[in-house]
């Protein structure tokens, strides 16, 4: 007997409004056995980018063969295809817009399919809402086994998003910028372990320097090693590099933003 | 077999608070396999009339035999009565102050009893938390099959709230006002497609113009149709006449406000 | 057969970031039978003390059985312990920094362990997020029955707060203190109704005053029977005194703090 499959819903609807829990409906509906998870809906208003982020933060934590929804969708009732992408342990489903594109650069295998299998949709035919007229029921009716092909037809032009990069601009310095702040003021950047390996396995120790500032920050193993109220950074559980304060906030404390630079220089 | 049965849960409560995992906790000590759904905690404190808004726009998004819980009970412990409302499609439990005056008015069937079998209330008797003490205990043994006239007698006197509807001055005009405001900033309006639909077959174009700012707006299909920051309408998921900011927020940017009447005028 | 094992989780991780849903597919990738109850994740950042209190007003109100995971954790990666706590009823996972007062206060029977079996552990072995490497994945063993004594040695020297407790600086009066506001803006007081009951039985009617600002406040039965915007004082759902307006906030409209001193004296 399989297990109930689990579906994750990844929203900017807020905790206010119904939108999340209409949902929710909709797929208990189709699937009464559904094990449904707010993964969040608290993804800035309109922040596609955003909402690329906290997907890729989270999506591998869930067993094989979950299905991610997600909707951040601007572009909600226009040209904007409805997706289904199936790699090799996730189903997603959401909007063409980029919202997937952490998971086409970390999976093995990638396949897309353009959802218009309108038998799978819901009642509803609004321009406004595909979380309830399109991604609840299509993920409802995957849930149940339908076979991915079902839902519509591959597509190879899917849009990616430009997502930040660090670059080495030379064979000692490495050069990247914090991507996402959480609810604590923590600032994450696209630095992972590895870059500061390749840089100590270069024969230097690496030390890690914050460019916009022109401030040096030291690498601490945990949180609570920073006593006192400076800016610190730490290799976090998903293995970036991290700007903190203990007991405080990296981006109130010390007006760090997203975007801003970080460089590893070799001391 | 039978499905799990779906509770929601539609409170004024927010989410620090600890309250709405209380009325789950008591839940699932009586009923081990209820599916409980958060509809919403977010309603604004003390505001009936936004719990009895919120529930109306999506109780009908959840399959038959659901039990939809409201506390939005400002009200609690004094004379005002508990009670569980019975239509076609689902049962509905809390405070007699109105907030299901929405499925009043949609219901074909509508049956509502006063709930006062105390053997199926909680262990605490507080005079402050009837969530915890009658209408989660009583959705629980609802959950579990018990017929809802033995939780009291039906009653005809049951409160509803005056709500707001659109009036149609004259052959070529129709007002209504801006119901709900989501978090989107998108003002919800009590006018509906078929409105506009009657209008435009008398005869003549309709064009929605918002009265109070003596201002036209336009009407779109979808939102990423209107690229400027300019305010248009839409009709949304719901089929209700929405005013909207693409990326943008029509209470936000354009000072959009609950109550504010919007005309429908003939051109 | 047993019922799905409840798990609580209880966290200062917000509504925006993905951590407590992290915890949740680690939890289901381990037993995808568990029944996971969010209990709020909306404590205050780094605040164990409120942390404490609000476990401490709701773990009583779910099933035996139980499971409840606290994740509210500066001190997380440093010496501080994992630690599980069995009681006669529940099981509790957290750190060992005084999060489970309220629970060794009001238990017959505990027991702490700490968590040192490592093949108990998620895959992950980060020094900033032991609720996915070892709070999430222990709940999830323990809900599947693994027996409390294999994830560690039982100690003794678990850390607690000293939680303010009233006191009695005559026969007749009584003192104690706001140790909550909730987000209605009520502020809970640690005096009991047995407190007021005591005083009461010592043959005078207690009258509740608040020290702190010098002024006298009534009690009333129930929240409505306070018609004017004054602060009135209510026994609340958990039998504590509690300070409040009605359809307003206590908090905001008189200026009531946590640790503001409230006193009772026999009239």
């Amino acid at each position: 007997m399989a297990n109930s499959p689990i579906i994750t819903l990844t929203t900017d609807f807020g905790y206010r409004d119904p939108l999340g829990a209409i949902m929710k409906g909709v797929i208990l509906g189709i699937n009464a056995e559904a094990n449904i998870v707010d993964l969040t809906h608290g993804i800035g208003k309109y922040n596609v980018r955003e909402a690329a982020m906290v997907l890729g933060m989270s999506y591998r934590e869930f067993p094989q063969g979950t299905i991610h929804v997600v909707v951040a969708d601007p572009g909600v009732g226009s040209q904007r295809r409805p997706i289904l992408v199936a790699t090799e342990s996730y189903l997603f489903i959401g909007p063409d817009n980029g919202v997937f594109s952490y998971v086409y650069d970390e999976s093995e295998r990638v396949a897309v399919y353009h959802i218009t299998a309108e038998h799978y949709f819901g009642r509803g035919r609004s321009t406004t809402f595909h979380g309830r007229d399109i991604f609840a029921p299509v993920a409802a009716w995957a849930s149940k086994g339908i076979e991915v092909t079902k839902f519509g037809e591959e597509i190879k032009d899917f849009a990616r998003l430009r997502l930040p990069v660090p670059t080495a601009p030379s064979a000692t310095t490495f050069e990247g910028e914090v991507v996402y702040i959480d609810t604590f003021g923590n600032a994450i950047t696209n630095i992972v372990k590895k870059d500061l390996e390749a840089l100590a396995a270069s024969g230097k120790e690496a030390t890690v320097r914050i460019v916009t500032k022109g401030k040096d920050v030291k690498l601490k193993e945990y949180y609570s090693q920073a006593e006192d109220k400076e800016l610190y950074a730490v290799i976090n559980s998903m293995d970036h590099l991290e700007l903190f304060v203990y007991r405080g906030s990296a981006a109130k404390d010390f007006g760090i933003r997203l975007g801003d630079s970080i460089g590893l220089v070799c001391a």
